[in-house]
């Protein structure tokens, strides 16, 4: 028997802590905001990490104390701990969090993970692809993050960094991305994505009723999309439906690599999501080497919703040994 | 102990077989031609298989009845054993291989797999990859397959058609693939590729030395560019260079997805690999995310050379119980 377990999803610009059992039940729940100092990287997020142990302990009235505790992270986490490259949370780039939450919890139950793998362990042992064996979970926000389950395990990558997903390249003269590549998925397919193709359509004359809402094209943002499209605007809709084929795309490079049997679509772009989803169904077939000759790959909505990475953090702790 | 077992290769033209021992050591091989008979799907070949058993047996000395055999497909193989999905070998498309084989060989030691796959199960356990748990093997040929071993296990995928690589799409806008899309990546970095990028690089007026040698820009093939260029030919060199740099962005859009510790480049355009590993190698860094925050991922020659498949056809069936 062993007790619950703390997970933490570290965000842009808040924690998201969970108390959750085994078999992923979510007990309590706490939140406190990302640290943004850049002096002693990861200094200020292990005390928070700590903190949001204390906060789950007073809101369950459980003793936390050598409790298991996960943490995902959004970046690329090398298998020795440190966080390499993390462009979204510079407070803690190239910080080793296990080294600095081990004194701080007085025990070594501690397991760091990207916040997608994380997100992908939940989806899989409790989430909308239980029972699948080849899953990848795809978190959409302002860029794409992935997860990979092949034959029923959690793929990392042989320096910690596999599902780097949203850098695949689908044009090399495509935009510039941060990352410093040309056109990856990402820029395509993700928040950014609809942002960037709802702003071409603005300014190439398309989205008449929301430029006249807004005054400018140049004012078009994504979200503007979204709502414009959940409220039946044909040329939103459009747009999104630009922004399914681009992710069904993406989808159809990974067909061809894993052949997965699920995809499971999550992240920041959930209202968003609803409509993707759909369109990115529509297209997907289309996009596939020998479609007739293989079953066809599910996609679905992520169950767990925004809770995902702290709960599947939570479990991936609780698998330590004692 | 067990004895030895047989692996064959199956390509477009002909039949390799091999007896090899449990460490993948050659003790004898056979070629047959490929049939090409698309009545009754498999049956010829099935018996040519059969037939290749023979062959080994009387050129070993060895009676291998109840040897296991293993048997490496060019094409999709789903997990029931039905060659799903063929192109470059009509006269099996469609077949159930292993239940042709059982009756024939009156046993039930049968091992089916995609060649690419074969191969790099051979490359990771006794050949340029040994040790490494993290490989993807690049089959060059035509076109480009893929083997892919994540944490020391071949990767099948859910319906078996994991490591179809060569059809990641890389330019939606791109020459049209055989296979209905655009822009695969194998248009751009197989001898296909080699082939196109060499033509378009004659008409546009390079590859002066050739061109007045063969007398026509339109009749420039690829292997004209590779051997100009191992007698190094600037401009040929150029072409290569660049068929390099788009083998380059496949592996790592490779790299984003899975993090491979190595790669294996292997497949029939071998006399081009010489020249195509350094050009890869040159350009892969350059076209990594975060290459300052990762170990180097090593690009390797296959070392088995034409054998890898059905040496790993052999290593298959061999793990399988008398």
């Amino acid at each position: 028997m062993s007790g619950p377990a703390v997970g933490v999803d570290v965000g842009g610009t808040k924690l998201l802590g969970v108390l959750a059992t085994e078999r992923g039940e979510l007990l309590v729940e706490a939140r406190r905001p990302t640290p943004t100092t850049t002096t002693a990287p990861g200094v200020a997020l292990a005390d928070e990490v700590v903190a949001l142990v204390g906060d789950l302990a007073a809101a369950s009235g459980i003793a936390l104390d050598g409790a298991p505790v996960g943490v995902g992270l959004p970046g690329m986490l090398a298998r020795d701990g440190r966080l390499a490259f993390a462009p979204n949370l510079p407070s803690a780039t190239g910080a080793d969090l296990p080294a600095l939450l081990r004194p701080r919890l007085g025990h070594e139950r501690i397991a760091v993970s990207n916040d997608a793998d994380a997100a992908v362990v939940a989806e899989h042992r409790v989430g909308a692809a239980r029972g699948v064996d080849d899953v990848v979970m795809i978190t959409l926000g302002t860029g794409i993050g992935g997860g990979l389950i092949v034959d029923g395990r959690l793929v990392r990558g042989a320096a910690g960094f596999a599902g780097e997903i949203g850098h695949v390249v689908v044009d090399p003269n495509g935009p510039r991305c941060p990352c410093g590549k040309r056109g990856c998925w990402e820029r395509y397919a993700s928040g950014a994505g609809v942002a960037r193709l709802a702003r071409e359509a603005a300014i190439a004359g398309r989205l008449t009723a929301l430029v006249a809402e807004l005054g400018d094209a140049e004012a078009v943002r994504g979200e503007d999309v979204t709502r414009a499209a959940a409220s039946g605007d044909a040329e939103a809709l459009a747009v999104l439906d630009d922004v399914g084929w681009w992710l069904a795309l993406g989808l159809a490079n990974l067909v061809a690599i894993l052949d997965p049997a699920c995809f499971v679509l999550g992240g920041g772009v959930s209202s968003a999501s609803e409509l993707l989803v759909p369109a990115t169904r529509r297209h997907l077939r289309g996009l596939l080497e020998a479609p007739d000759e293989r079953p066809e790959v599910r996609v679905v909505g992520a169950s767990l919703g925004p809770r995902a990475g702290a709960i599947g953090a939570a479990l991936l702790a609780a698998e330590l040994a004692a």
